[in-house]
């Protein structure tokens, strides 16, 4: 049982993992809190970019000598490996801690044995501290890491009638520039953006993260994906700017699936090579309908602007394929489930997970992580909805969240 | 100024008021709490159904001798005509009514002066008194009555990407047992539900009020309206089932406007003459594109499926039109502002008001009325949408409300 400070410190230390997020790929976010013996909270830090250090080394650096006979916090279970930054057990053990309160337990069979490393040098361990909270904020890392490809995030825009851009293919000012900051704060929190030729012959977009009102680039860029079957994208296309690193996914580069089309499977196995945990696929309506129908979106976030053009590109369009995929799309709805709902300036945003009907077979490495999934009643429609996913279950019922409950 | 019992009674008058909803049109919804003299409540009504008592009636009966020297509260200024129930204002003066508490004054220049002929007859007139919040029970009636056509409602269902129906036009269960159960709840709160021929060929809908988990019908049944430019309604078609109502209205009775098509303006001004101020508007997507392009729909109630069809027949199609009225949509987009955003089982509910462009020209009725017209800041953005299209003014920025705030 962890006691009311350690709960305490973990419901800090998931706060503190979230700085992280969209800085530390292919790490997931982490945070630690130090207590001393006397419970008090001496050290706190957390993993803010890949190749920093990481949160235990940052909070123990803070507590200093208050660390002796203490408590470490973390939101996941510390390291054991030599990388970069030097396993952070030893820190842990060199430090003088008495005790390690662990959320969520290390999937990636690459980490190794933190806490048993911690055991064998006489340490206390608890595990399972406010585990579904932790897991939520990893969603990404969690899922990406336990299956082998990442978690891709669908972002769609459209006015209340579902369009996504007027017939004269306008379409850079559907939502508000309140929605559009937003999008350029998931664009932030993603490794990798996805887009189809067809967006990038239609719109030519920057896909860069940018201050919406300045133009000014932020640090860190995501990668540019451009699902190029037969690589067709210009050679003066924006993505091409070089301002932030651009894959242009060819079917020679990638390889076709049973479509003839680049083979999405594939495409997401080789971004997860490249270090990407979380994908945001931003269109067009073809390009999803081929992530959908494969069962590849993990979640959609949703903006709907206020707006009726009666007329204009659809959101999703199954029809535009020529081979079947969108006619599968057709003969069986794909049926989501919300999970969040909230307005962004004037135009309404949600967030819906996808009920995929059971998939029989998965990649091995998901069964033998399988245990490690919270089981908890209480876990999040998010991080269930991931973890049936990756189980190949449908799932059943659930919770809805609104703004203010989440 | 009011006291804090006539405040309280006023508020809970309101809350009486809205038990008629939906059974009192052509009359208003109406409350009324009779207090005596020491200001304890002695007598509470509403005005159930055109033809029953008017609230006041019901609750000076609840009275009795106790409303000698009370105080009558009322969220609508009482009548003085000779109607079918005879003046609400000379059975407040027989009751030996002291002084009467009013929220809204009457906007219809035939149900005449009751304020007047109170204080004429020595009582005590306050009017004013949670003017906005009795105005926004009321917010149909206020805005058909002030304006000459009944207070428009466009009922949309649709999937998040759109969609009204699949390919295969099968529309029945886009959306969940619960929306469908608000849609009737809808229903019956409207006087008449407005439909075009090209649904009546698609769906064959009932268009009945009635217990969706059952099918029994409601015992009010709203008008069911077609309209059908050239009479192409089947003989055959359920909505001339007799169950209910029905008007199909052809261009050959209502008119056709400049563009070749059913006149809608005429076709609202007659069923205004028929008694109706609140309409539903159900669809099709070329219906809702010629009302929408007309500046006639007052309000937006969308109920948005989690679900993804990829293709299908969209919810707002200005292309189907040959005329004209569908390319004004596409060439300008029209704004609205959401209202009121709230989970119906599985699906969004959305409220949103157009905020449709200045429009000069409106019937001398309208101006002649406009000082009643509630100015509070904190009006509700439904009612202040409705009053300011009214004066045909556009409408600039507002608050937004989400579920719990309504």
């Amino acid at each position: 049982m962890a006691s009311r400070a350690e709960d305490e410190a973990m419901r800090h230390a998931i706060a503190l993992a979230a700085f992280g997020l969209g800085t530390t790929s292919p790490n997931p976010v982490m945070g630690c809190v130090i207590l001393d013996a006397q419970e008090r909270v001496v050290g706190e830090g957390f993993h803010a970019y890949a190749g920093g250090p990481h949160a235990e080394i940052v909070a123990l650096a803070h507590a200093g000598e208050r660390a002796k006979n203490g408590t470490a916090v973390v939101t996941l279970e510390s390291c054991d490996s030599v990388g970069r930054t030097g396993p952070c057990t030893r820190a842990l053990i060199q430090a003088g801690i008495r005790r390690v309160v662990i959320a969520v337990s290390d999937p990636n069979p690459l980490a190794g044995h933190g806490a048993a490393t911690l055991r064998d040098a006489g340490i206390e361990v608890e595990q399972g501290v406010r585990e579904e909270e932790a897991a939520a904020g990893n969603v990404a890392w969690l899922t990406a890491v336990r299956r082998g490809w990442p978690y891709v995030t669908w972002r769609v825009a459209s006015t209340l009638d579902g369009r996504t851009a007027a017939v004269d293919n306008s379409s850079e000012w559907i939502t508000s520039e309140a929605a559009r900051i937003d999008v350029h704060q998931l664009r932030g929190e993603a490794d990798a953006i996805i887009i189809g030729v067809g967006t990038v012959l239609a719109d030519n977009p920057r896909l860069t993260v940018r201050n919406v009102r300045d133009g000014s680039l932020a640090i860190r860029q995501s990668l540019r994906v451009v699902v190029d079957g037969d690589g067709e994208t210009p050679d003066d296309a924006r993505v091409r700017d070089g301002l932030a690193d651009t894959w242009i996914a060819t079917a020679a580069e990638v390889g076709t699936g049973p479509d003839g089309l680049v083979d999405l499977r594939a495409l997401l196995r080789g971004l997860y090579r490249r270090g990407v945990r979380a994908a945001l696929l931003e269109g067009g309506p073809t390009l999803a309908a081929g992530f959908l129908s494969a069962g590849l979106v993990d979640r959609v976030i949703g903006y709907m602007a206020p707006k009726l053009l009666g007329a204009g590109r659809p959101s999703l369009s199954g029809k535009e394929l020529s081979n079947g995929v969108g006619v599968g799309i057709l003969r069986e709805p794909i049926d989501l489930e919300f999970t969040e709902i909230t307005l962004v300036g004037p135009d309404i945003r949600y967030t819906a997970v996808p009920r995929y009907p059971a998939r029989p077979s998965e990649p091995s490495l998901t069964a033998r992580l399988t245990p490690q999934v919270p089981k908890k009643a209480d876990i999040s429609a998010e991080e269930r909805a991931s973890s049936d996913i990756m189980r190949g279950v449908p799932i059943r019922g659930g919770s809805t969240k609104e703004k203010g409950e989440d």
